[in-house]
């Protein structure tokens, strides 16, 4: 197994990448790829992949570039947890229903095992292979099932309430799609993502854009 | 109006936040703010909020710090557009629903204003107030409307051909939800986002603290 420090944000988030790209080399029945190849799909430089990949101690040859399956196998080692690692999703409306099939099957290190809700018309039903319960349930839940991971897509006037009672239980990671900003302690590793600023971030660019042409 | 040079986009990105938080504050009857009660919320440092402030041109008091109304119409002005933008989501299910009513009056200058998708059971429906046309009619719906930005929740397999379209009618900007990366060209802002990645650089962090303790 290989023993490297903690790896900077952005370089895990470009390795997770690589090997969604990678796959779907692969899928296209791809053996090896260059780094201008798996650059462009990124849309970043042959650099940054080059220096991305050397950091984790692999390097391609000149002649085939990268062995697309060694590579994947490689980022999963590093990555990846050996023991597998679990998530659920609290709030089971369309947005938490996306997630658990869209995640469905994709990760074998990495499942969606279960989700949480207050409306009756979902509790107690699978929903693309994941279970979800009531919310009171959650404690008990994420304890037995060795739960460590949460994916948050409650209204974001429930956002603050259920982050703190998912650190209260022990998770280590939130991932926060509320439109509300949460506060957690510092052993625990949060991730915002708002979409509303997504879509901002691109009108303003479209807007400049038109403006000057 | 303020005329200002294209700002980078982590700025944009921040002042999308900052209205989203300044927003929150004003629901909850404040009038004025500190940028380090703004940093705490988004989880930035103080100076960080201050320097884009500034930027803008704006500065609070020592005494009381901004004042929200006028951050928030400053910000607007700066990445609003005046005659507001229309935005399109392509791939009814799960997330596009999702995203559509997450949407739903929560900005007025930034609309969607369709869906589309090949589902006979969507076609022709209205869900939070957004119609749901064929994707045969995307063309025609797109110029009439006047759309300039599209969000793609369509599966993975689909999305070459769909970012392909959307380029061709004059789509300027896109946010890929699909799980594969797109090429367009230079004059349209593409903006790509897997959950996968999030979730993956989530989960990387939370074995590497838990391996420290």
């Amino acid at each position: 197994m290989i023993m490297l420090n903690k790896l900077p944000e952005k370089t895990i988030e470009r390795l997770s990448q690589y090997r969604r790209a990678l796959l779907i080399s692969l899928n296209n029945l791809k053996h090896h790829i260059y780094s201008h190849e798996l650059a462009a799909m990124l849309h970043i430089t042959p650099v940054q992949v080059r220096r991305d990949i050397m950091l984790i101690g692999y390097s391609g040859t000149l002649r085939h570039g990268y062995e697309i399956k060694e590579l994947i196998n490689l980022i999963g080692a590093i990555i990846d947890s050996e023991e597998g690692q679990k998530a659920c999703v609290v709030g089971s409306g369309n947005l938490g229903k996306a997630i658990v099939s869209y995640f469905n099957g994709k990760r074998t290190k990495l499942t969606i095992v279960a989700a949480f809700d207050i409306n009756p018309d979902k509790v107690n039903r699978v929903y693309a292979g994941v279970p979800c319960y009531h919310i009171d349930q959650m404690s008990k839940i994420i304890k037995s099932d060795n739960i460590t991971m949460a994916i948050m897509t409650v209204p974001g006037s429930e956002a603050a309430r259920v982050a703190e009672s998912l650190v209260i239980v022990g998770i280590k990671g939130i991932l926060n799609y509320t439109p509300t900003p949460v506060n957690v302690p510092d052993n625990v590793y949060l991730q915002e993502y708002d979409m509303i600023t997504s879509l901002e971030k691109i009108a303003y660019f479209v807007k400049k854009n038109s403006q000057e042409f």
